[in-house]
């Protein structure tokens, strides 16, 4: 019998992070696919829209009209899915029906005045500047004290349920810490309890070491396809100071993180010749006041394209019911996205 | 201020089957929608398509021919996530990076001969050979020593990454449990070390008092939303009687089980005048040769859809970082569920 090889073999990869597994079958890529096809969308786009509600000038669904916005623009998100007046109040039967009230504030990121922009597109001095408003909603909202977690994130592209292709990205801040930063919660401080140094630091040096995965660095950050990405081109941007979150990112920082950023988004559009789809999302420690010497900040990214800009990778049965699982390997993914940069 | 009212008001639910939060935004379903739109399949099937590599008699990719099968047909899937061949190994790297082989089998099973029809379309006893095979398999697959679960699942429709519109699920056994049923494994034994009665039979008499969230029952099954379900159309059939795999039921139980897939499948049909696409999955015992006495028999459908055959639900940028969110309530859900029977 042969023996195991990553790059040939079905296995299953251990997050650290979250403390779940990813299935890894590399020999399936050469699957032939006759599903469902994405329409590429041709986006021939003005630098103003008229129609659009993020545009600089324009009036929303509310009746609330944009300033002329020169850089960014945040505002509350006219039908956001969390609300600030939310009763406190809860819900219980037998111990198996159980609901709690949620209160929180939605807003919206416009990251230019330009309508035909994205990330990707951008000079990093503006880029920057997304960058310092993040930092600054993080510690607004993150100070008020009915908010214990602020989720900064960017849907992007039609595929991803972005229904404005106006570049913009979306926070949503509550008074509980959600599912995915709970486990991160979880698994970071039982590793930093036993190693006295963060996770994501003990990681980094390893994949710095390795190589393979790493895609881009910088003074102050690294890009790499984590071991256990999930999503075929998923990436993650992981600081080298271990800090808790974007509130103590310092000058020199914020300036390195606008060139990955930039870095990362501009190697995504050359994959398949599109502007690349994808969800994005900084993961750092929560707002609720207690201490998190395990947090370590970092930005992931989850692009849903496979094959080409219409085969999408599909989540569905197997990975709902089971665990998610990927064709390519992490490494494959990794070499790509650097032969790109 | 208001008192909070479950179908005003945000707020979380918990799925004791999990041990994970979903987010219930009642009052956003008033949400505009200009994002994208799934095309609706316009539905023409032959009963016979001889370029179809499941339909009987044909030659599949890798150059077998399928035999003239009657009623079910099952076989080994030509390109596989798991393999049985695949070296027992493990590659590990300073604790963080960490990865195990897996074995595995993957098999394919056709519903019915007919390439034009889906479960909904099909006669209950047609169903209940379906129902036989996947008993068989279950028991099959499950006695090898070397697989310890059996994943039984169904991709209906394009937009659920079904690449053959030809009837048919899937089956993905392997040597270890995968993460959802390892969750539902430690939630539900736990629940039965403290109350000696399983989880879900104390969740179905909570439900069969409320009715609110119950779609059908029948004298062996009951089909509901649950309390924290996720897809705006979520449904799961749990048995009356607690017991822990397909391997346990009964002859009386194997119809009344088909007749309530019957139910669940057409009735979806009729929410959108679509074949309603899903993604469903049997959730039962490991097969590891251990004890169960929790494991309750259940299966969920996740159907994608949200507002119209067009428009689904984008489990994106804030359920991808922080956790599931919901719009219409379950109940709601199930209002209209129920009065489409
Ligand atoms: O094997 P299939 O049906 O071609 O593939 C489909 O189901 C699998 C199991 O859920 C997924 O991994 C694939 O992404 C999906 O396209
Ligand atoms: O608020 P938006 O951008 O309209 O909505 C989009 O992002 C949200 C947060 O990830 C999702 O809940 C929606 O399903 C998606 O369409």
């Amino acid at each position: 019998m042969p023996t195991f090889d990553l790059a040939e073999h079905p296995h299953r990869r251990y997050n650290p992070l979250t403390g779940e597994w990813v299935l890894v079958s590399p020999h399936r890529s050469k699957r032939p696919w006759q599903g469902q096809q994405e329409e590429t969308v041709c986006d021939e786009r003005l630098a103003y829209d008229e129609t659009c509600y993020l545009c600089p000038t324009n009036t929303r669904a509310n009746g609330e009209q944009n300033p002329d916005y020169p850089a960014t623009y945040v505002f509350d998100n006219d039908f956001g899915a969390l609300q600030e007046a939310t009763p406190v109040g809860s819900f219980e039967k037998g111990g198996l029906i159980r609901a709690e009230s949620e209160r929180g504030i939605c807003r919206v990121i416009c990251f230019s005045p330009r309508h035909d922009l994205t990330l990707a597109d951008m000079e990093v001095a503006d880029i920057r500047k997304v960058v310092d408003l993040w930092q600054q909603q993080y510690l607004e909202l993150g100070s008020l004290d009915f908010i214990r977690y602020v989720q900064i994130f960017e849907n992007k592209g039609a595929i991803m349920g972005c229904s404005n292709p106006h570049p913009h990205g979306q926070i949503w801040a509550q008074s509980t810490v959600p599912v995915e930063p709970a486990k991160e919660t979880k698994q970071q401080e039982a590793y930093f309890e036993v190693n006295r140094r963060s996770l994501l630091q003990d990681y980094l040096t390893l994949e710095l070491e390795e190589k393979s995965r790493v895609i881009s660095e910088n003074d102050h950050f690294v890009a790499l396809v984590p071991f256990w990405a999930v999503w075929p081109f998923e990436t993650i941007i992981i600081s080298k100071r271990h800090f808790q979150h974007i509130g103590q990112m310092d000058e020199a920082e914020k300036d390195a993180y606008s060139h990955i950023i930039k870095s990362v988004t501009t190697t995504y559009d050359r994959v398949f010749g599109v502007s690349f789809p994808y969800s994005s999302g900084i993961h750092q420690s929560p707002t609720d006041g207690q201490d998190y010497p395990g947090w370590h900040f970092h930005m992931h990214f989850y692009p849903p394209l496979l094959r080409s800009a219409t085969v999408k990778k599909f989540m569905v049965g197997y990975e709902m019911m089971g665990n998610p699982q990927r064709d390519i390997t992490p490494e494959a993914a990794a070499d790509l996205l650097r032969s790109l940069l």
